[in-house]
């Protein structure tokens, strides 16, 4: 079923010029982290929104700055698109098959950082915009992006960028930065995002390595330190053992059951995808491993750092060490509550010695599933993908919706090009092009059906 | 006392000459863990051995060559030197004040990766040589040299090398590779090393590292994982956890106490070189750390790797860990045990999962501290330094010191240039020329004596 030939027909035929619009973005680095190109890319997604004829601004944030856009159209109602233009680090290089800010096209996909979190969504949009442009002469709602830079470093400045801006925020609703289909082409709608506490642990027992046969028997190792203070946050049954961290959490509702319920099956394509030969604490499959997935705080340990890591053997004794940690939040936790209880814990247990920087985070947020921009949402993508979207009432993963949900008072959907495959936030990210111009078609689709 | 004045005048004359030849030796980079310029230093010590009319090759070992030199002399008696060629990594490199292989001479030190460790004892004891050659035209006693390349990297197959080469390495004494004096200007003769064993453990838990929000709750995560099966092995009072081993250790004798009693006091100079705030197990000074320094076994974690160590944060659950980590072992322990225990204890913990990879290691061995060639060391050592040595009964380092004290009969002293801010092992290792001419007199000295 085709529901609007001429959007259709425009963007077909002009799919290859976005691609190329995206490629630009992408060979563009924009490494938070790293802080690699930040304003660089900031600035070329202006211009990108300009051409447009979109009134920009770089706004600054503390941080990376925000870049804002807005457009009138015909019909006094506003849809309010979330991106950013920053990337995960490309790192590590050795596993790269194409240099990560070099795109590269092939098997009908394109490879490169970012080029789905998020920059292959900030071009499908325009290109949308492009198409509702060509056929109207001007768009059927007012538009706004805000696009930030600072999301895959936890948006530390973002929450209260938006309160402090929340009548050039004003709209009526809210798409989200990301979204796509599972492993069985089907939609997901994502009204949900688990919050996130990132933290670095480190700790420092000495001002200088030294040889292990000195120190070995009688000075203290920072390595050591902090193997014993993390044990001391999870046991080998996967329950975080910091005192109150189970406190007030919300439980998945019974409507939220029934939505897993209908979820597909994932436990074997899960360990196809990811060569993982079992799921922890006994799960196996069905909706209790789907619940277990988003409905559970996490403890992850993303890095470890300390002494000689090269090939061989080095025999000292390290004077500093360091964990990356991060813990997901279900509602009703927040990093404030993770914060303190972490420092209490670890102070409690001996581990004054155990250094605490917070990287980022921000707490869960939810939009409810019968909200009629989610329905809005539903529809047009049937349109487009020929079958119903799976609703998730919870995302696994985190981003700084809370403020966009409870400051601004919006429905957020989430909607995208993301696939199994799209290897995001890990070596050889990529984009499937058929699903970009789909996307492209739902937001065209999404954005008419929205101003009328 | 000057004993030898045309020796002592021929060393001052020509120290020049032979800091230059240290020098070459170091630019020469033989970063062993790193297989880095292992062969062209080989050939480059060789190069040195040859000039002074010793009959010299390179002779297979399975791995890094062994560079075996000797020149006879007027007494049938043969002296046999240790040495090695290879060095530590010189990383990390961000806290090197010069570059590690470009050595660089400041106040009155020479600073370079292996200066000390172990290129300066090469050089100086032909420097020895050189005066010894100078004086009589020919050597007053047999001189063999064993210069191995794997001494960083665990001595792989040195033992089996010297069981297989007894007649060509048949001596009456040997000095080890090392040596030095101690913050108070005193000699140091250390009697045995300590034996090791080094491994890396590792687990890998998925062909890719995922996106934390989707792994966080239901994929097994290396990083955790690694850290468990650490916490397992020592227990937060430095307990090592294994079954088994503390068995059949020999603890010290009396006499070992006595010699430990007369040694100084350390506890603050360790404080304040490296910075540490406190000693472990609620030590604090005197004899009791000083025998807890080396009389009993360790479990170090000399580094840490797993996931995203740069800056900021990435949200990943890791698919590797790995942890490098050496065992000091004390008499009667040996790697093979070790080796067998932790793998028996890791699997009854439920490791199986975790690999263990041997980088190398040997058990400890001793020399008796009333051997007639000790008090011979002991006493040229004090025509040169002005004070008596210091005996050391076990250093807490380690060496490949077994197959020459067991298998090849010989009693085995330290001599070296070392001194506390010497930094073998960590970033900015140096050496103070004075102490590089003392040991060529020294051993120019010990010689002599030797021979008559």
């Amino acid at each position: 079923m085709v529901a609007y030939p001429d959007l259709d027909s425009y963007l077909e035929d002009n799919l290859d010029q976005s691609i190329y619009e995206l490629s630009r973005l992408v060979a563009q680095p924009s490494v938070g982290a790293q802080n690699l190109g930040m304003l660089e890319c900031a600035e070329l997604t202006a211009e990108l929104m300009r051409k447009r004829g979109f009134e920009t601004r770089l706004m600054p944030t503390g941080g990376a700055p925000v870049v804002f856009s807005e457009r009138k159209g015909s019909k006094n109602k506003t849809l309010l698109f979330y991106c950013h233009y920053d990337v995960q680090p490309a790192e590590p290089f050795d596993l790269l098959e194409t240099p990560p800010f070099e795109p590269s096209l092939r098997d009908g996909k394109l490879f490169g950082r970012g080029v789905s979190d998020d920059k292959g969504h900030i071009t499908s949009r325009l290109f949308a915009i492009d198409a509702l442009l060509d056929q109207f002469g001007e768009l059927p709602c007012n538009i706004k992006f805000i696009i930030e830079g600072e999301e895959e470093t936890g948006s530390i400045h973002l929450p209260d960028f938006v309160r402090k801006n929340k009548e050039l925020l004003a709209a009526d609703a809210c798409i989200w930065e990301f979204g796509g289909v599972d492993h069985e082409e089907t939609p997901l709608q994502y009204l949900g995002l688990r919050g996130i506490c990132y933290v670095e642990l480190s700790v420092t027992t000495a001002q200088i390595d030294v040889h292990s046969g000195l120190g070995g028997s009688i000075f203290p190792n920072s390595a050591w330190r902090l193997v014993w203070a993390l044990n001391t946050l999870k046991d080998q049954n996967e329950r975080i053992l910091i005192p109150g961290h189970y406190d007030n959490i919300v439980p998945p509702t019974e409507r939220d059951r029934q939505l897993m319920q209908l979820l597909p099956e994932t436990s074997t394509e899960y360990k196809n995808r990811y060569g993982i030969k079992y799921f922890i604490n006994g799960l196996t499959d069905g909706v209790d491993l789907r619940i277990a997935e988003v409905f559970q705080p996490t403890c992850t340990i993303c890095g470890l750092t300390s002494g000689y890591q090269g090939p061989g053997s080095k025999t000292v004794l390290p004077a500093k060490a360091s964990a990356k940690v991060n813990f997901r939040l279900i509602p009703n936790q927040t990093p404030e509550q993770i914060l303190k209880q972490l420092r209490t814990h670890l102070d409690n247990e001996g581990f004054q010695d155990v250094e605490i920087n917070f990287l980022g985070g921000g707490p869960a947020a939810r939009t409810d599933p019968d909200d009629p921009f989610i329905k809005m949402v539903l529809d047009t993508a049937r349109q487009v993908y020929g079958v119903e979207m799976k609703i998730i009432p919870l995302s696994g993963g985190s981003g700084p919706n809370y403020p966009f949900v409870h400051d601004l008072g919006l429905p957020v959907a989430t909607a995208g090009m993301g696939y199994p495959d799209t290897r995001g936030h890990a070596p050889n990210e990529n984009i499937r092009i058929d699903l970009y111009l789909k996307h492209a078609r739902h937001m065209a689709y999404l954005i008419k059906a929205f101003a009328y």
